[in-house]
């Protein structure tokens, strides 16, 4: 039976990149490991309209690049505002929580930018697209408007980078990782940083000194991704070659869902949607989402119960190796289901 | 031209596991992942002949996981004994050093013993087997001196279990990696540590009480490193049934070798040798070792220079799937090398 994986969590994965997840290891203190490290730089600097940016490899989920941020870029005398637009903004709240960093919340972006105009904050930490919503959240008015207030822009752009955009401009720090829009292993997260921005770690293993560059002199600090820096590599390339057309896959299949979704008495509650993933709400269906997700999964079929136990909203994916006809499949499912 | 990962750091790793890299992957909250998780666990405890320990896995690299034990386990308020006798001896040294925390460091395993006996500290902080060199560094009596005097045993035996030993018992903390005796891709560690043990967070990423069995209830709490636990699940399973055929194959492995260089004019200096890897002296190539290095890597054959650019030593790994065809592939290079 296929896998359908219309999580935005983990993607269904093509074949050519899977087949280098059965390819012998070679050494990773290599020149030509190097090299390789040195490619992907270089590709992903150009497909996101950057320059100059320091790129450190992490070893770790999106999650230990969300905390190497705050521990490396953020510092208990900055003003810091935070857009929480869902679990994953949450999280940029939870990580300053935990370690005793004051910070203020914005629960909408027109508090954003009021906070912003008014000069009450220096560091703006936002997701580029809420995953667990699909909500689109990063647009160029927030990017004009922390560059005329002078506030450093840090994004966590796993949903949006290689998803909704391949334009990392005006972004001063980001993050990405392996498992979403670029569709790999998961287990590999990359820190993007602007060229002058100094880091002030505060983790030994998050330390992104150790990381920037490094692969330069043969200097890798821990044990790299191996695999997932070679399938990296793979992916960049065909993204500099297909250029928006890798993202447009991800547009066509998110229109084809919502399509679908208008012929089912459903609602898509949210207004600024990303090619990520949609948000459905299942009124008639209150409390009853996860022994639909429990089903699905017999048949493979992957999505992520957001409304859980009590809640009434699921969230279907678009990312990832994926054709109308997954689409199809939890359609046909979801009626089925609504009809019960 | 086959590969011969000859380095103890990343190994050969045999096709059945690599084919588990080329399989689609399945989303990872769910019963059966959580049950994958599970079976791991308990297959751990029973062939390292523990029980009752918390179990965390990383997505991390091995540093990740010392930096975890460190931000978990040990207060500054500490009496801390570090065993230094290479690369990753220093590494807790200057994980330590990083965060401002207190420690003494021993040179050799007689002063780890004069101090633990004089009561002058409470946490011992070692290598079961230092890679770097290929000494094997945990004894019974090490153990048992550490349980007398109430010294927490904490042992960074990534080249030590599934390498010379699969006992983990009367370690209180001990981490692995999933790239060496194991024998998987790298990315992830893994934490064990005995029932009681209070963990006090000092890091986000690397708060260890949010992986302890939180698989039970399907709480992951960041995304795993979906494929490497896959392939873990495979090789417990090979190694419950195997047990000490297991190590005892990475022990042929390096006596094959160690009797091939006893034709050759080198030294191999280590006295208390591990399975893991051989360090070789090589007094007639004295600043030509990275040279030589190079010339291996254009015959896909990996070795580590550990005397890289001035001294005069390599170290050699028999851990992963390798032949003694490999070890010979190296020794005929290396007799080719030493009569040029």
């Amino acid at each position: 039976m296929k896998i359908r994986n219309l999580t935005p969590a983990i993607t269904n994965i093509d074949k050519a990149v899977l087949r280098i997840g059965s390819e012998p290891l070679e050494y990773y203190r290599t020149w030509k490991f190097n090299g390789l490290l040195h490619f992907c730089d270089m590709l992903l600097q150009r497909i996101l309209g950057i320059d100059g940016y320091n790129v450190s490899f992490l070893t770790a989920s999106g999650t230990g690049a969300m905390d190497a941020v705050i521990c490396n870029y953020v510092e208990k005398t900055d003003k810091i505002l935070i857009l929480d637009r869902g679990t994953f903004g949450k999280r940029w709240s939870d990580i300053c929580s935990f370690y005793d960093i004051t910070h203020t919340i914005a629960y909408s972006i027109g508090k954003v930018k009021e906070a912003i105009t008014n000069n009450e904050v220096n560091i703006l930490l936002m997701q580029g697209t809420e995953t667990s919503t699909g909500e689109k959240l990063l647009t160029d008015e927030i990017k004009a408007l922390c560059k005329q207030h002078s506030v450093k822009l840090i994004v966590d752009a796993m949903s949006y980078l290689f998803v909704d955009s391949l334009d990392a401009s005006d972004i001063d720090i980001c993050i990405v990782s392996s498992q979403k829009g670029l569709s790999l292993f998961p287990g590999l997260s990359i820190v993007l940083s602007k060229a002058g921005i100094e880091a002030k770690p505060k983790s030994y293993y998050l330390d992104l000194t150790k990381y920037m560059n490094t692969y330069q002199d043969l200097c890798l600090p821990f044990t790299p991704a191996v695999v997932v820096l070679k399938q990296l590599c793979y992916r960049l390339g065909q993204i500099n070659k297909e250029k928006l057309a890798y993202i447009d896959r991800y547009a066509l299949q998110a229109i084809h869902f919502r399509k679908l979704m208008e012929d089912l008495p459903v609602e898509m509650p949210i207004e600024s949607k990303s090619n990520c993933a949609t948000l459905v709400r299942v009124p008639s269906k209150q409390g009853k989402i996860k022994t639909f997700f429990e089903a699905l999964q017999k048949k493979r079929i992957y999505i992520t119960p957001t409304g859980a136990t009590t809640g009434d909203t699921l969230l279907v994916g678009h990312i990832g190796d994926l054709t109308q006809e997954d689409n199809l499949a939890l359609f046909k499912e979801m009626d089925k289901w609504l009809k019960e």
